[in-house]
């Protein structure tokens, strides 16, 4: 099942509409904003302000239960309703259609509602929002999916598993990449119900699973470290786990020792008891490289040359794009102590990982993690450099998934408006090229 | 399905508990603040602060996936988990437990987690509520209901149809009402498997279906009125889809025709018409006194006449709690035009109808909507004098459902926090006759 936003204005659906080929106009989609469902003969039309341009309110096509009509249509209709949980949609006509990017959107909805007195029964309901126009994937060899990790805290409160799926489809990706401790249902080990579920939605959505995150916990005992038999055991499980619900790469997090991010040193030895599963299963093992650990550096350079040395091809590296920050994260999602006084703390400040280095390690790279935590108005991230990034990775003509990972300010709905953001961002780039 | 709250202590199942016969403490749940589910083991205390008190962190009780642990007991523990779509059950040993009302709750839950510099790696997650204790519903005739309106804009948002039988049970009511046009999926046609779901929640929450909420809306075609013929297909339909529900009265609300909200002229031959039907049904016709009609008024005297002349069992009153009200609702859900100036609206002003009113059509009154606006935390209800209401209806012996009807301000979650608030009021006003 799907929720709907509790904005009128839905995050879904907003999007240009072609005919025949060309370009006629735009759509959105309206939770119904009145207190119940109504029949749609009592729809006395729409205004519509799109960037500050009044579209008349008889203009308006609407979309409800399936059937598109007129507000005339509406008017005479005896067997079309708007309910409560069905969002309707409205097609604006307007050739060429919207520029991608932010819009800012105002509607008043007009109801009569019979049981108020005549004078103030033709009810205005008003609402605003600035949707954002994605365009759709260019051509390339850059896939683009979505981590649930963006949406953390919607999901089982305003979003199920499905509105999830129903966001990644409606911005035009097709990869979606898990975190397999929160989003697994009784991990680990999710009824078969639960994983036709998982399945139908891959289906139904046309969803690619991209990447499983996973955790070997060094600290699961508070007495004793982990051993590199149990650290084995939770990568196998996770890797077979990934595998039945068909992602083809897992990300295990590996507890640290140190600020720079030291994996714990059962690291090896739990990927080298697994590398026999990963190719049977052919499931690349991902570890990530995450700020404050740039490229150039002894953790990354030990996982290359754990490449090379194995010469294996299901052990590859996962870049989260945080690395190439230029500008400090100060709105952390989840704060740590962040020293004193005005100075960025040693943690927050950005590494600005070179392109020389990416391009360096990049046939090494499996998946790339699209970490960010603001896209503006302008369609312009404040931390990372995807001007930069994105023509890197297409001259070098590396191929994968960037998925997007918003890590901001965890407002209900936040990083489910910057996700499209960011997708109308990056797609932006790749097709400049 | 259901749903958690976003905030981390939940709405529900905060209450006391006790053993024997004795209350022992109290309780409240958790959503997990991380954005990863872990392993029990990993959870290093939680600190308590209940209306300033401080628990330490070992001596709450963690109830995860059913099974009650010491936090000893959780830290060596190797199969329970505490996942991102299950909440977490702590128990406060406290002899006698807490007051009703409203308390302030402070959390900071401790975990440990591996991929943090150890430094910083025993996370503190804080959080705080106030969260509302409910007593349990005293003996005598009144029954204590909700109705679904008093979630409006959460379900379909932030709550499914089983999260209102939650709510409602969690709170120690029985009884649900509902608006027919606004709760029943692909109305007027739900399909059997959603009427087949309807009774198995009514079934699994022990709640009983009270009063349905339906409309004939007079104004439904732009250039005519509806027809008697029109209002009593329509009554009809909701009667029998009412009891298709197991509901016990079905509340029409008729378009108006003046400020005063005379009920169109159709209104009693479109129940005329359908008064056998409501007979042959046993379900129960209740035209809705709602300000600004006070009980001495013509519209209530029409509806007591009709009743006398017809001398039927099968249309009775439904008063809405709004018309006692002493004191004027500024903050409407869903403002009309307020007038100007500073002078209180029209529309707006209480009509403190007395509870003399009341006594003398009680024998008439089927159900009763315990409209309300703002219950603060002194549970002191800002508008509506229950301290004269419920005495009122209890002297009299009148028996029935008082159902929450919230109309206060839309914010997410207000809705189920307020009506918590009421119940626990109407119950502390009862259990004192």
């Amino acid at each position: 099942m799907t929720m709907l936003d509790v904005a009128v204005i839905q995050g879904r659906g907003f999007r240009n509409v072609a005919q025949d080929g060309r370009v006629t106009g735009f759509q959105f989609q309206l939770r119904n904003p009145n207190y119940r469902g109504v029949a749609a003969s009592l729809l006395d039309g729409i205004d519509v302000v799109i960037d500050g341009e009044r579209v008349p309110e008889h203009v308006p096509l609407w979309t409800l239960q399936g059937r598109t009509s007129t507000l005339d249509e509406l008017r005479a209709s005896t067997d079309v309703r708007w309910q409560l949980d069905e969002p309707a949609t409205i097609t604006v006509p307007r050739p060429g259609g919207l520029a991608v990017g932010v819009h800012t959107l105002e509607v008043v909805v007009h109801l009569r509602r019979s049981y108020f007195p005549p004078m103030v029964s033709r009810t205005p309901f008003t609402a605003s929002a600035s949707p954002v126009l994605v365009p759709p994937a260019p051509d390339g060899g850059l896939r683009y999916g979505v981590s649930t990790y963006s949406y953390t805290q919607d999901v089982y409160t305003s979003m199920t598993l499905e509105d999830v799926f129903a966001d990644i489809a409606d911005l035009g990706a097709t990869g979606i990449e898990i975190l397999g401790e929160g989003n697994v249902p009784n991990y680990p080990s999710p009824s078969s119900a639960w994983i036709d579920e998982w399945h139908g939605l891959l289906e139904r959505y046309g969803l690619t699973a991209t990447n499983y995150g996973s955790w070997v916990d060094t600290t699961r005992w508070r007495d004793r470290d982990l051993t590199v038999e149990e650290g084995a055991e939770q990568l196998q499980l996770d890797l077979r786990l990934a595998k039945e619900l068909g992602f083809t790469s897992v990300r295990p997090k590996f507890g640290v020792t140190s600020w720079d991010l030291d994996p714990h040193p059962i690291w090896q030895g739990v990927v080298e008891r697994s590398l026999d599963l990963a190719t049977e299963l052919d499931v690349v093992i991902c570890p990530e490289i995450h700020a404050p650990t740039p490229i150039r550096h002894p953790v990354t350079q030990g996982y290359v040359d754990f490449i090379e040395k194995t010469g294996t091809e299901h052990f590859k590296l996962l870049i989260d794009t945080g690395i190439f920050n230029t500008a400090p994260v100060l709105e952390m999602s989840e704060e740590i102590e962040s020293g004193d006084g005005d100075e960025v703390p040693e943690h927050l400040r950005p590494l600005a990982v070179p392109m020389a280095d990416l391009v360096e390690v990049l046939p090494h790279v499996h998946f790339i993690q699209a970490k960010f935590a603001q896209v503006d108005d302008d369609l312009h991230d404040l931390h990372v450099p995807w001007g930069e990034i994105i023509p890197t990775l297409t001259d070098a003509g590396w191929s994968g998934w960037l998925s997007s990972e918003y890590e901001g300010r965890r407002e209900p709905g936040r990083g489910r408006d910057q996700v499209r953001r960011q997708h109308a961002l990056l797609r932006s780039l790749a097709a400049r090229r």
